[in-house]
């Protein structure tokens, strides 16, 4: 209800029936945040990562993530998301380059790239943001954690993570250096 | 009607009125292809340019565009569209890395990011495709033709294209290094 | 002499016999910074430029600029020059994924990359970071400034700008999408 | 001798105490290559591993690797190391963007970077270079093998390669969305 709210109030709100059809016809455009914790150089020490419901059913740690909205930019699509996901005190600082570090093709089968969305064929620009407030996660998250580099590598963490969410975190540790 | 013919062929056609409900609730995904001639060396020598009927109803030189289909992965829609625009043996080699070298933001109105699609909002990857064989350019195109470098940066061939086609076209050039 | 005094202090130091010879035989690698003002979304507002004697014996705008040492990590490059030419409390903000926007490669003679610096072949890894602290610029510099993106596109500007720093900036610009 | 005979040519020789005194004070500028097959498509089926005797004395497999000469353009060093140790009818296709997908920060002691290499302090660009023709490699080469993504992914062939090189595969991997 919370979720249908906001999409109301910006113009984008799409009723469930509408929902399903575009989710039939189309590919939709997502953006996913990788939220980190800098050093004062600008050195990752540790990933952010939310507990929450996944659209296969599971439970799942998870990146910030969600729809570009019509007529939205997607720096301002990003914003919005990390404020409704992580609070509106999380002050994220997103690159002055906006260049996604991956693309991420979201299918409604598990097997064709990896990463599984059972609702819908979705097309996500990544981006790994630096947060530098305080996180307060929505209620509809059942937990927000700050995790080492040591812990992100651990196999107990990817057995935690489904629809390929521990597959994004090993990419964007690659794509950091952070990689054994 | 060759449009629709090709759509309906592999399932994603959408009639009149559902693309133009789509595109009223919808940021759509695009990619964009800079067609280019490069040497032995691998360095860009000439752009490819089409000659076409564009959304804003002008004639302008312009890339290969055009939409991804549901359940298309981005490599495929890119190779669909350079094989229709182009013909089927235009032989382009598609990067193995399929990294964009920029995300454009197609607005209906022409004032937001300097690309213009009164139709819709889109948003594409933006690709640039080496391509080594005979390009044949589609029915619907007017033109299609190799310009060299001096052409490119030619305040003429500014003029004779609309909708940010000219803004892609320099951007690829920088991202080349290719901008005197 | 300052300059001496400061390589000296971190084991690197080159005399001048030494440093004519290394830059005779082989490429020097250096790192250079593209200083921004960005504002709360991260959109960059404005560029730094400082304003300083070239090897060329012109003055120009320019972007910070120097030597990776021997055993020094890039990231330290960066943040050692932002320092020693924008003062100890630039606060710059290093990406994380320390991706450079673009490799710069100078030459002795200007004709062929047209980056030209006649002391030596150097090859520059380029990067945009943005600048959260106040500048003060070494005593070396005769200037820095903030500049609009306005006045980073004038033609003046341009004309102030030698060696290849104009190119570098409009490349920064067209990276950022800020090119009309 | 083969080497010294192939540098003096083209007058960046560098006498055994020259480098090794180069090699004392500088970082020294590398480019590496991983070169890979792709399908008619662009993705990547193989991946081509050297086996060689390393800086360290150990026997690895390995991507080609080489020293950036003075005066030399970093697509030309490229093509001149592809062509030296995997002949002249590899027929590399060389990115016309020529940006590496990451930068190899070499050390002379192993725990820095993980990047290893006991004669230097090198950073080194990394470039992924598909390859149409045949490969025969040097005569300083023991072997030149196309490997598949899955034995790319075994823990065998992990073994057999030291200095970071197995870190360099991954992160390729990894770029190229072909990680598990």
């Amino acid at each position: 209800m919370g979720v249908m709210q906001e999409e109301h109030d910006d113009g984008s709100w799409l009723s469930e029936s509408e929902l399903t059809f575009v989710r039939s016809r189309l590919p939709i455009l997502y953006v996913d945040a990788v939220p980190v914790r800098v050093d004062e150089k600008g050195v990752v020490t540790n990933f952010g990562l939310l507990l929450r419901a996944m659209p296969n059913g599971s439970i799942s740690r998870a990146m910030v993530s969600g729809r570009v909205h019509h007529k939205e930019r997607i720096r301002d699509a990003l914003l919005r998301h990390i404020a409704k996901d992580l609070g509106a005190d999380a002050k994220p600082k997103i690159s002055a380059e906006l260049t996604p570090f991956t693309l991420v093709e979201y299918f409604p089968s598990p097997e064709l790239t990896g990463f599984f969305d059972p609702r819908q064929h979705a097309v996500s620009m990544a981006f790994i943001v630096p947060i530098e407030g305080e996180c307060v996660p929505n209620q509809s998250m059942l937990d927000f954690t700050w995790i080492t580099l040591e812990d992100a590598l651990s196999s107990q963490l990817q057995l935690e993570m489904s629809g390929g969410q521990d597959k994004l975190l090993r990419k964007a540790m690659a794509h950091l250096n952070l990689m054994p």
